[in-house]
């Protein structure tokens, strides 16, 4: 390159930088421009006391910015996250007008920070708000620990997990479910099912995207979309239809810029198990919208009727979330796993690395020990039936309530016949006059007239806070 | 509200939800038209072989933005992150065009993964690569965690951390720093250092937003802020001005979308201690700036000079992060802290809730007991004393090599003499020819000349490291 030709260069460099400065401008000019419209769309909302969230608006915009995408050549990735941006933008704006009508959920996690500041007081509950088993973890695994630690595997180890648990759950996978194909580089310890289902979120979706979820369901789901400023796009399934969502809803709900579905049976807090036939619709249809499928199988192990699995037929895409956390009643010990295709698997361990570097070898090592622990699995899973069975019994002797037998996962999910039922405030009222916690139905999606019990205590504590709820009940 | 009150709100709305529609269109265009131009300036930069990155231009950029923000009354956050969102995808599109220049960087955690993988195949390696002592953690750290497990302390805590532990924290920084204010509610039990660090930059910075970091230093910062999508403004220090960042320079990085600066002193790579007046003049500027000082201070008990602590004198915004890694040689139990006022530990919890519920109670248990274990932080910090002196005299003898001796931390950084020095191509034949490990400079910063050596190894094999490394220097 001549001198003239580096001085022509940077000339018309200097152009185009002025255009893009200049269009830049322009594009903040129509973004206030547009914020002052939202703030005229609050005001009209405030007065008329309209709802702020509208799907279908939202949804027309969605499609109306990828069609002038299409038309301009633009990357829809690109404008989808400018749309969303500008509609959570417009969204805090209109709120703010509304005024500070949302009330903070109280998911499970924040009935136990409640429920652990009232014990510290030395008061004693009645806990059916965590969800864990009180089973105790198996013997080997405390001394597959112990002994690592006096081992002094006490060291950083590689992010992905130690070759010895790698392996240990490949031949887990191939004896439990017969799944023969998984490779090293698609397995990924993580430190519980949570970090694996929230780096499984973070690697499908991106902010602008949308992400189908079932409710109700665990909460973190639609947390971890927030929190990476996706949207979820929610069906709705209710107690009177049995749980169960219908194929067609899902192929409905997608919209151009959803990513990914996220299943997870046997539910939680329902106990449903979705019909096999269903699923494998299900992730059909994900095939056929490119979608990736998140399986979230940590309640596999307390199934009562045969219960589907992403591994019996994987679809294209695929991320698996499990854990050791509720079939060894491992909770505390944070540590779980996840499968994907091995470019997929990769993004996600992106995430650890970051965060985490690695789950801690010890622990690592008590995991391989809980994978040849196959009998206190059977145990639990046995308890867990009985106390489904006695529970369900229990509680529909309590007429204001009513439910879906759980076929499966370690909890119950009653509804109030009271169409106006508060369960928020029925926790609150439970907690103070009977000293018995439960979780609010508001906490896994819209259902207030519902609350979740965890099975996770002996029958007798189980009936005894029961019989409070009846007795506040009644 | 009467119904044609209600009929009169609905159609005003329905022309302000047309005009959001439009302008929304128009916003999707300009964007179009700036990725055509970006396009443009890539071919342009690709002929002349210019850098895609112009850290002028862009601050340009933002200045210009945020005036038109202040003038139209628009937020600022929004207009900046509007901004960033732009200026990510002009690089992705420049960056297409210019080829794929970009060479993945051999981190610690990348050289790791390399190591760990030609260790599988029996070959015997000197591992001066990963930043973790050597030492044995505490006798009376293994029993607490091995008596907690077969005590069953293996269920979910709430994610702050165990009152114990919280209150053990509390007394250990008044004991050990003479800061007696920390309450429970600043505090939060991590798991590790890295997470405190991850989640102290995601509570103060936002995509669009920026923090100072001062180079070289350890690379979970500019991954994180990546990660998050705000913008690392670097300081460059070099060996030649002894690794010491003016106060000055870090008052004219600061940008107005500023949100915070990072320090870590002892410093990894480099091992230096900040003048403590400069270190209160750059927190005196934070505090003028409206800025959190986030303070690294893992590498604290390995200072050999008068190390100063964030804790002397608190900026109003701060973030302590530290960990029970280095100083009790505990890496693998990934257990670390963090002390923030209470409102910015509140925002930080939620990150930690979301992924990772809580650090596991028995590992909890044991860092009470490293809390208490002062004898072997002592010894570690000599033994390391003595490793950075042999170690510092070793390199010295090396003549292709210079270093400023290390006043703290784990580790030395030497700067090969030839300014073509590539050390990344270095590491490579290093670890081929040798069976040494070392981290390439890059990896901490633009230091193609430097690289890092991990003191966590025994004398003798650091200095058959250092020989060997001075053979194929030769």
């Amino acid at each position: 390159m001549t001198s003239s030709d580096m001085e022509q260069a940077e000339s018309e460099l200097q152009d185009l930088r002025e255009e893009v400065a200049e269009t830049t401008k322009e594009i903040i000019k129509l973004v206030a421009r547009r914020a002052e419209l939202a703030k005229r769309i609050g005001e009209v909302k405030s007065k008329g006391s309209l709802p702020i969230d509208n799907e279908k608006v939202e949804d027309a915009l969605l499609e109306d910015v990828l069609r002038e995408c299409k038309r301009l050549g633009l990357d829809q990735q690109l404008g989808a996250k400018i749309l969303a941006t500008l509609v959570k933008d417009s969204k805090k704006t209109q709120r703010a007008q509304v005024g500070g009508k949302v009330q903070p959920l109280i998911t499970p996690m924040v009935m136990m920070a409640k429920a652990t500041e009232i014990e510290k007081s030395g008061k004693k509950l009645i806990r059916l708000d965590v969800g864990e088993p009180d089973f105790r973890p198996p013997k080997a695994v405390l001394d597959a620990v112990s002994n690592a630690l006096y081992s002094y595997k006490t060291y950083y180890t590689v992010g992905r997990g130690i070759p010895e648990l790698l392996s240990a759950l490949k031949t887990y996978l191939a004896v439990r479910y017969n799944y023969r194909e998984a490779a090293e580089n698609q397995l990924i310890v993580t430190p519980g099912g949570r970090f694996a289902v929230y780096s499984a979120l973070a690697t499908v979706a991106s902010e602008g995207d949308s992400v189908v979820v079932i409710e109700p369901n665990w909460p973190a789901y639609k947390e971890g979309l927030d929190y990476i400023g996706a949207r979820a796009i929610t069906i709705r399934t209710t107690m009177e239809e049995g749980w169960e969502p219908s194929p067609e809803r899902v192929k409905a709900a997608i919209r151009p810029n959803t990513k990914a579905i996220i299943l997870s049976y046997p539910a939680n807090p329902t106990g449903k198990i979705m019909e096999r036939g269903s699923f494998r619709e299900i992730v059909e249809i994900a095939d056929d919208h490119g979608l990736t499928v998140i399986s979230d199988e940590i309640y596999n192990d307390y199934a009562y009727k045969g219960c589907p699995t992403i591994l019996e037929k994987l679809p294209k895409r695929y991320i698996l979330t499990s854990s050791f956390s509720k079939a060894w009643s491992m909770t505390g010990f944070r540590v779980g796993y996840s499968l994907a295709p091995a470019e997929t698997s990769a993004r996600m361990l992106k995430a650890l690395g970051l965060m985490i570097t690695c789950v801690p070898e010890f622990i690592q090592r008590g995991a391989v020990k809980a994978l040849e622990s196959v009998d206190e699995v059977s145990h639990n899973s046995r308890v867990m039936e009985e106390r489904i069975d006695a529970t369900t019994a229990e509680l529909e002797k309590i007429g204001a309530l009513e439910l879906v037998k759980p076929e499966g996962a370690i909890y119950a999910f009653p509804q109030a016949k009271d169409p106006n039922f508060d369960s928020a405030a029925f926790a609150m009222e439970l907690l103070e006059k009977k000293g018995v916690t439960i979780s609010p139905g508001t906490g896994f999606g819209d259902y207030p007239r519902c609350f979740r019990l965890s099975l996770g205590q002996p029958q007798e504590t189980l009936s005894a806070g029961v019989r409070k709820i009846g007795e506040l009940l009644s």
